[in-house]
C-alpha cells in the first residue's frame, strides 16, 4: 500500500475544496453576510490540512486498483467532513452529524435534507450547499486528474473508482484529456442552463444554485417549495436539463466529434429515453384526475419522472399524494437511475439492461442447452467478467439495502418511510415517500439512522466497491 | 418436443389428484356433509380428464430438461384448475378466480386466503384445502416418480424442476428410490406430528389439518384465529415442527443412515438454525414491551420466526402490531425462506449464502486481483455455473417482484400492503403486513391482482425457471 501517495492525493483534494469555498466566500461578501468569517476560517482550516497532507509525497507514484478505491473512498469522507464546517461554524446546522449528512447529501448529489426552512439560511451557505452538488456531480478526483500534472496511466484507477457505471468510458486514449473533455462539457452545459434560467426571469443567485443542483443531479433548492413556485417555462427547462445531465457524457463527445453513426449504438441512452417517455405517459394518464388537465398532468409527470430517474430530487408537486401506481413507478425509477458516465445516481440503466439480458439468455439456455448466444450492449459483446461483476454489484447492493432498512427500522417509523428513505439515499435521489416525501425532511430520524443513511449516500455515489474495499479486512491484511 | 409424453404425464397427475380427493370425500361421508356430491363430481371429472390424457402415450419415453420444466409447470396449473372445483361446485368460493387463487395458494403451500370466515365452511372442504398443502409440499411429480414404473434417468429432470433449491440432492443413485425415501420421511414426520398434536388435546380433524399445513409449510388453518387459541404446548410443538420441515430432507436421510460426520458439512442447515435463533432473540427483546413477559415474548417470537422463515404463515398473534424492527425482520425472513430440499418456500438459505459469499469473494478480488479463492458450501466447491444460475435466479426474481408490485398497485392500496402482499405470495408465505396482515385476507384485491398473485405463487413454488420456460418464445420456436 502506497500510504504516502494516498495522503498526498487527499491533501490535493482538500486544497481543491478550499479553492471551491472561495465562491461562497465571494457570495457572502457580495450579499454582505455575517458568515464571511465562517468561510475564511473554513478555507484556512481546509487549506492547512490540505498542505500538510499534500507534503507527504513519495517518489513512488504507482497507484494500483486497490489504492484507487481507497483514495476515492477516503477523499469523499474527508472532503465531506471539511465541507460540513461552514454549516457547523455558522450555526446553520449546529449538530455535526446533521451537518455531515447535509454535506454528504450535497457531494453525493443526493439532495436529502434535514433542514426544515432553507429560506431562513444565509445565501452564501445555500450557495455552498448547492455548489457541493456541482463538485460531486462530475467528481473531485476527475477534476484533479484533469488539472494537475499527475503521472499518466495510474490515474485511470482514480477515474474508474469515481465515475459512474460498470465500466469507465475513456473518450480519448489519454486519461487527462478525457477528464478535461468531461469537465469542459459539464461546464458548458451548466452555463447554457444558467443562461436559459436567467432568460426565464430567475434571479442570478437562483439560476446558479438551481443550475448546480440540476447539473449535479443533486436536488437541493433554495426555496422551501423546491420548484413548485417557478413558472412552467422554468419547470420545463429544468425537466429537459435534468434528463440531459442523466445521459452518458460520452454521447455529447460523440456529437461534438460529429460521429453521428455511433449514436445508433447507444443502447443505454435509447433505453433511458424510452423509460422516461413510457413512465411519463403512464403517470400522466394515472394522475389526470389529480390535475384535471392533460397538459398540467403531462408537465408535472415529465418533471417528476425526469427528476427521479436522474436521481435529482426536485419536485413541482407533492407526489406523495399521487395514486399508488404512479408512486410505485417513481420508486422503481429511483432504483433504475440514470445512464453510466452521467452525473446521475441509482443502479444505472446499463446495469439494469445487462441484468435483464442475462435473464433472457439464461431462459434460452434452459430451453436450448446447447445454443450459443452473446449478450450485446452499445454494439459490443458484453464480457462474461462484466456480467459477473454486475451480478455481484446487485448482490452487494441488495445486502446493503436490506441491512440499512433493518437498522433504521429501530426508529419505529413505518415501512414505506423506511424503505423509501433508504431507496432515496442509497440511490442519491433525495426525497422518498410518506414521512420523507418531497414536502418533508430527514430530521425525523435518530442520529444513528442519520449516520447509516450518510454511509448509504457515499456507498451509492461511489457505487459500492470503493467503500467496501476501504472497510474490508482483506485490504489491510498483508 | 415430446408432446404425447407431456400429455400422458399430465394425465397421470390428474388421476393422482382424483385419488387424493378420496380423502376429503371420506371426510364428508363421516361428517355427513351435503358436499359429498361435490367431491364425487370433482373426482369423476378429474379422473375422466386424467384417463383421456394418460392414454396419449408414445413409445418415445425421452424427456429432456425442457420437457421436464414444461411438464412441471403445466401439471401445477392443471391440477390447480381441477383442485379448485370442490370450492366452486360446493359454493364455498363462488368466484372461479378466487377459488383458483385459494387452490394455488394451497398447492404452492402459500396459505394466503381470500376467505373471511373459514369456520363457516364444511369440514371436508377445509380438509381438502389443508390437504393441498401436504400434496404440494413434497410435490406431486416426486410422488409419481416414487410410485409409477416410469423409465429411469429422465425422471431426474422432473424432480429437478419440482424440487426446491439450486441443485437437486439425489439421496441414492436411483431417482425412484430417492423419491420413495423423501416421501417416506415426509409421511413419517407428518404422523409423528399428528400424534403429538393429538396428545396435546387437539381433535383428530384439527390435528390432521394442522399437520398437513405444517408439513407442507403451508399455513391454512381451520380456525379464523389461526393458532392463537391453542395451548402453549401445541404452539411450541408446531413451532418446532415448522422449523423441522424447513430443513433439507437429505439431513434426515443422513441421520437415518447414521452418517453423523456428514452433518458437520451441512452449512445451509447450520446457517438456517443460526438465523432462526438470532431473529428470535432480537424480536423477543424488541417485543418484550408488547407482552410484558420474557417467556410469552419468546414463545410468540419463536413461533412467528419459525412460521415466516419456513414460509408456513401460521400466526399466534397479530404481528402487524409489533414494533417496526420486528416487522422488518419478518419481512426479510419471508425472502430468505427455508433450506433447499425442504417443503419451505422463499429464495432459500443456500442461495442467500452463496450470493453473500460471492460478494465477499469479489471484494477480496478487488483488493487482491491475482488471488485465487474457491467458494465453498456444504463441504464442496461451488461451481462457477451454480453461482451464475443463482445470480440469474435472483435477477429474474427481482424483475418478477417489481413487475408484480407495479401491476397490483393499480388497485391503489398502500405501498406496505402491496410490497408485502407480493413478498407473501411470491415467497409462498401467506400473510403479509398492513391490509394483508395475519388477521386480514386477500379479498380486498381486484380479480386482476388476484390473477397476478396466483401466478406469483406458482412462480415462487416452482422457483421461476419452469414457468419462464413455459412462457418463453424460445421454447416454442423450432
Amino acid at each position: 500500500m502506497n500510504y504516502k501517495r494516498i495522503l498526498h492525493t487527499l491533501g490535493l483534494v482538500l486544497c481543491c475544496e478550499a479553492g471551491c469555498m472561495l465562491l461562497p466566500l465571494i457570495c457572502a461578501i457580495i450579499y454582505k453576510e455575517t458568515v464571511v468569517g465562517t468561510f475564511v476560517v473554513s478555507i484556512v482550516l481546509c487549506l492547512s490540512a490540505g498542505i500538510i497532507l499534500a507534503m507527504q509525497n513519495s517518489k513512488n507514484k504507482e497507484i494500483y486498483a486497490k489504492e484507487g478505491f481507497i483514495i476515492v473512498a477516503l477523499s469523499w469522507i474527508i472532503m465531506s467532513v471539511f465541507g460540513a464546517m461552514p454549516f457547523v461554524i455558522s450555526g446553520a446546522i449546529p449538530s455535526f452529524i446533521h451537518a455531515l449528512f447535509e454535506t454528504v447529501s450535497g457531494f453525493t448529489t443526493t439532495g436529502a435534507t434535514i433542514i426544515k426552512d432553507v429560506e431562513a439560511l444565509p445565501k452564501s451557505i445555500l450557495f455552498w450547499r448547492s455548489f457541493t452538488h456541482w463538485i460531486g456531480g462530475m467528481g473531485v478526483l476527475v477534476f484533479l486528474v484533469a488539472l494537475l500534472p499527475m503521472s499518466g496511466g495510474n490515474n485511470l484507477h482514480l477515474m474508474k473508482a469515481e465515475s459512474t457505471g460498470p465500466s469507465v468510458n475513456k473518450l480519448v486514449p489519454k486519461v487527462k484529456s478525457s477528464a478535461k473533455i468531461l469537465y469542459g462539457i459539464y461546464i458548458a452545459m451548466t452555463i447554457i442552463l444558467t443562461l436559459l434560467l436567467l432568460a426565464g426571469g430567475m434571479s442570478l443567485f437562483d439560476s446558479l444554485t438551481y443550475a448546480f443542483g440540476t447539473a449535479g443531479t443533486g436536488g437541493f433548492g433554495v426555496k422551501n417549495s423546491s420548484m413548485a413556485d417557478y413558472s412552467p417555462y422554468l419547470q420545463v427547462v429544468i425537466t429537459i436539463f435534468m434528463a440531459l445531465f442523466g445521459i452518458d457524457f460520452s454521447v455529447y463527445f460523440i456529437i461534438l466529434m460529429r460521429k453521428f453513426k455511433l449514436l445508433l449504438r447507444a443502447d443505454e441512452v435509447k433505453t433511458y429515453i424510452g423509460i422516461i417517455l413510457i413512465s411519463t405517459a403512464i403517470i400522466c394518464v394515472n394522475c389526470y384526475s389529480v390535475f384535471g388537465n392533460i397538459w398540467t398532468s403531462l408537465r408535472h409527470s415529465a418533471f417528476q419522472v425526469s427528476s427521479i430517474i436522474t436521481t435529482t430530487g426536485f419536485a413541482t408537486v407533492d407526489f406523495d399524494k399521487w395514486p399508488e401506481l404512479s408512486k410505485t413507478i417513481l420508486v422503481l425509477l429511483m432504483f433504475i437511475g440514470a445512464c453510466s458516465g452521467s452525473t446521475g445516481g441509482g443502479i444505472k440503466v446499463s446495469r439494469v439492461v445487462i441484468f435483464c439480458k442475462s435473464i433472457g439468455k439464461e431462459i434460452m439456455l434452459a430451453a436450448h442447452p446447447k445454443s450459443v448466444k452473446k449478450t450485446m450492449m452499445n454494439g459490443r459483446i458484453i464480457e462474461h467478467e462484466t456480467i459477473r461483476v454486475i451480478n455481484v454489484y446487485m448482490a452487494a447492493y441488495l445486502v446493503i439495502f436490506v441491512l440499512s432498512v433493518l437498522l433504521i427500522s429501530l426508529d419505529n417509523l413505518d415501512f414505506t418511510t423506511n424503505f423509501t428513505a433508504i431507496a432515496a439515499t442509497l440511490n442519491n435521489v433525495g426525497p422518498g415517500l410518506a414521512k420523507v416525501g418531497p414536502t418533508a425532511n430527514f430530521s425525523i430520524y435518530s442520529p444513528f439512522s442519520i449516520i447509516v443513511m450518510t454511509f448509504d449516500m457515499l456507498i451509492g455515489r461511489l457505487e459500492i466497491f470503493p467503500m467496501l474495499v476501504l472497510f474490508s479486512k482483506y485490504t489491510w491484511r498483508k
